[in-house]
């Protein structure tokens, strides 16, 4: 069937409904290049302003989803579950949790993202370690997976191309604040990968894409929705993001903390969230109740032997999961102190993320390197007691004239008050069905 | 001064104000190919939904406007004064009026437009006089002005280019129904000719762009608001386009059809609106109730040779405007006839329209070469009394495989009840100042 693009273009443009063969046609023509970036830009702009209803969405992410390879794993008799997050700064979760969940009987088959404006990306943080390849073919996907319950990779140029297309597109055409269009290229992406199930965790505050609670809860709602349509048991989980997550933020330093934490060594926030995300994704594996399961794994060590054995399988020195000090780290050294007596009433996650990203951490542009050795160790976060001069935080740099540019930007992340603040619980809501 | 494109798509995405410079930034942007089609779509779309206030248009406008070259006249020491229309079916009368105005001293520099899908355009009706040329350079242009005080021309290239991109992304991209971008699109070509003064005819109604009042009116004041910004008087009159306008459609047939106005023996619709805009026209010349001026200029027969000198003045063969016979005629001949006896309560222009173009008289697709000879005329208009198998029109056509393709379409734009139908007046509104 064949429509025209025009004539869709107006529907949307006029509030109408698409039609669901539409809707198909549409995507499958804006992937083989035959509807224009122009008319698909157009049409994007009207689903920022007019949206998209439950139905419409659930098409648009299906066709989003078929347009390239989808993954199968139904042969793999245990559950397949997943966990995604929207991205916030020093989000390490996916690293100590997906080994840990594996080490517990559950199959996961992750697909990550690279960084993104002021977050870190989990495919960059594995690629800290010493021949960590996340570029690997769907034979090689699969049979990682088949050994280890467990691979972790970047998705494949053949997956989900119409997203690839589209989200490039959005991005140059000032179409990307979109609950739907990030919904459905979220959840196209991780419906690819033949899941089970899947934990979503909706990030919100200064350092998150969602800055309001409200917005968060919109999202959380319909991806949770689409989840559902698809038939993958699907919960969201909004959690807060004003602070950066942990002690650490950089590629190398995050994937230390995230060797902590399987050490048993953690950060309390950031065991408490791999604990939790464990739970749930156990629970959608069908095991209740199962976070002294998780408590044990990490003190017996599986969780950590797992980790190892899946970066052995990606091409990765697991002597720097025993040893961190062999990770990359940069060659200066200087501190933030604190430049006055009392309590820290603010630790700007974006602010934060911004000059780590800008130290090297991150990629201003598409081509430029990640250096993994650069990185902020954070001494004082919300709440904490500090004196004039202690240090607020250890910053590890290759370039000096960088860091000058981004000594007072960093600085100004903390703010030293008076009054001990009140601290808003790390998970804010839990979202199983998407409610109306 | 540079900006991202991204940004000011996001301002108007956000319903935030573009900044005047912004806008400037932006055509120009876009005019050079900097700015990309599917940026500009995007805006395009955001300006559908989200409007453009007063200050924004009248900067979008002059943007556009500024994109190429811009006439001057201010030498020529006598008003130069142009009318738009929004297009209507049967609607010649720019063809009678330019040289009836020309002759009572008033400076025409009309450039004028092709048919746009169910409604004829000007240049294609001046060439079915033989060795018209409506392509001509701005030095032809000018001295043709000055020569005749009447040029009957289109847009060259080097004029709003700006407009001359936007127009074509807008058709392909369903941003076309907006009114500030068709206002700007509208006096941005109008207000390069260099003109003191500027009759707006806004059609409304079953064969008009607009087809409700509300919309005729709103694209009114839009463009009013536009002239006044610019210093350029500015007059819209809302005219009735619910049936075709006079009894000739189709390109041959309107010349005819003018010359008849100019004759004096013109249907009374035509003469009546011919007349009302010629002294619309003429006050913005500062030449106030000059209705019988005009009559004169009918009668004594100055305003035909000044069509017959302005034709010559463009290669055109004068001889078929003092014989209309001499006019391109389709070959086969064919009637419409009235299915019962009673009152035409319906004689659709758009149905009229759209047969006449799907005959020949118009394009279908860009490329498609008009049939000069190809025309209907009709004896039957709204209000008039009809016995069954009287004649409601005759068709002059070429293909009768086409023809059959239409007589059913074309039959369907009348309809005969038993009561005579209240007839609307043919001017229904004038706006001098674009009100709030």
């Amino acid at each position: 069937m064949s429509f025209s693009a025009v004539d869709l273009i107006g529907l949307k443009r006029d509030r109408k409904t698409l039609p669901d063969d539409g809707i198909r046609w549409l995507i499958d023509a804006y992937t083989r290049d035959e509807v224009a970036d122009y008319q698909m830009s157009a049409m994007a702009m009207a689903i920022v302003l007019n949206g998209l209803d439950r139905r419409e969405l659930a098409t648009w992410t299906e066709a989003m989803l078929t347009s390239g390879d989808v993954l199968d794993f139904s042969d793999i008799p245990i559950p397949k579950i997943d966990k995604h997050s929207t991205g916030g700064v020093g989000d390490k979760i996916s690293i100590p949790l997906a080994p840990l969940v594996a080490a517990c009987g559950i199959a996961v088959p992750m697909m990550s993202g690279r960084g993104l404006g002021h977050t870190g990306g989990t495919l960059d943080k594995l690629e800290s370690i010493e021949g960590f390849t996340t570029r690997i073919n769907k034979e090689r996907f699969r049979s990682i997976l088949e050994a280890h319950n467990l691979v972790l990779a970047g998705q494949s140029e053949t997956m989900v191309p119409a997203d690839r297309k589209l989200y490039g597109l959005r991005d140059a055409s000032g179409t990307v604040p979109s609950i739907p269009l990030i919904s459905s290229s979220i959840m196209s992406k991780k419906l690819s990968e033949g899941l089970d199930g899947l934990l979503l965790d909706v990030k919100t505050g200064s350092g998150a894409f969602m800055q309001t609670l409200e917005d968060a809860r919109e999202l959380a709602n319909t991806m949770v929705g689409i989840g559902e349509a698809s038939g993958v048991d699907t919960v969201a989980l909004i959690t807060s993001m004003d602070q950066p997550l942990g002690n650490e933020v950089g590629n190398a330093n995050e994937i230390a903390e995230s060797i902590a934490v399987l050490n048993g060594s953690g950060p309390a926030d950031v065991t408490e969230l791999t604990l939790e995300f464990g739970t749930v994704m156990l629970e959608l594996g069908g095991i209740p109740d199962a976070k002294p399961q998780l408590e044990e794994a990490i003190a017996n060590g599986s969780a950590l032997e797992k980790l190892k054995d899946v970066a052995r399988a990606h091409g990765g020195d697991p002597s720097m999961i025993d040893d961190p000090s062999l990770l990359p780290v940069a060659p200066h050294v200087e501190s933030i102190t604190a430049p006055a007596s009392g309590y820290v009433t603010k630790c700007d996650a974006l602010a934060v993320g911004l000059s780590t990203t800008r130290l090297g951490a991150g990629r201003e542009r598409q081509e430029d390197e990640i250096n993994h050795g650069v990185g902020v160790t954070i001494h004082a976060k919300l709440g904490d007691e500090v004196r004039a001069g202690d240090p607020l935080a250890t910053v590890r740099f290759s370039d000096p004239v960088r860091w000058e540019s981004q000594r007072d930007h960093l600085a100004s992340a903390w703010e030293i008050g008076d009054q001990r603040p009140s601290l808003s619980p790390l998970i804010i809501e839990r979202i199983d069905s998407p409610g109306d």
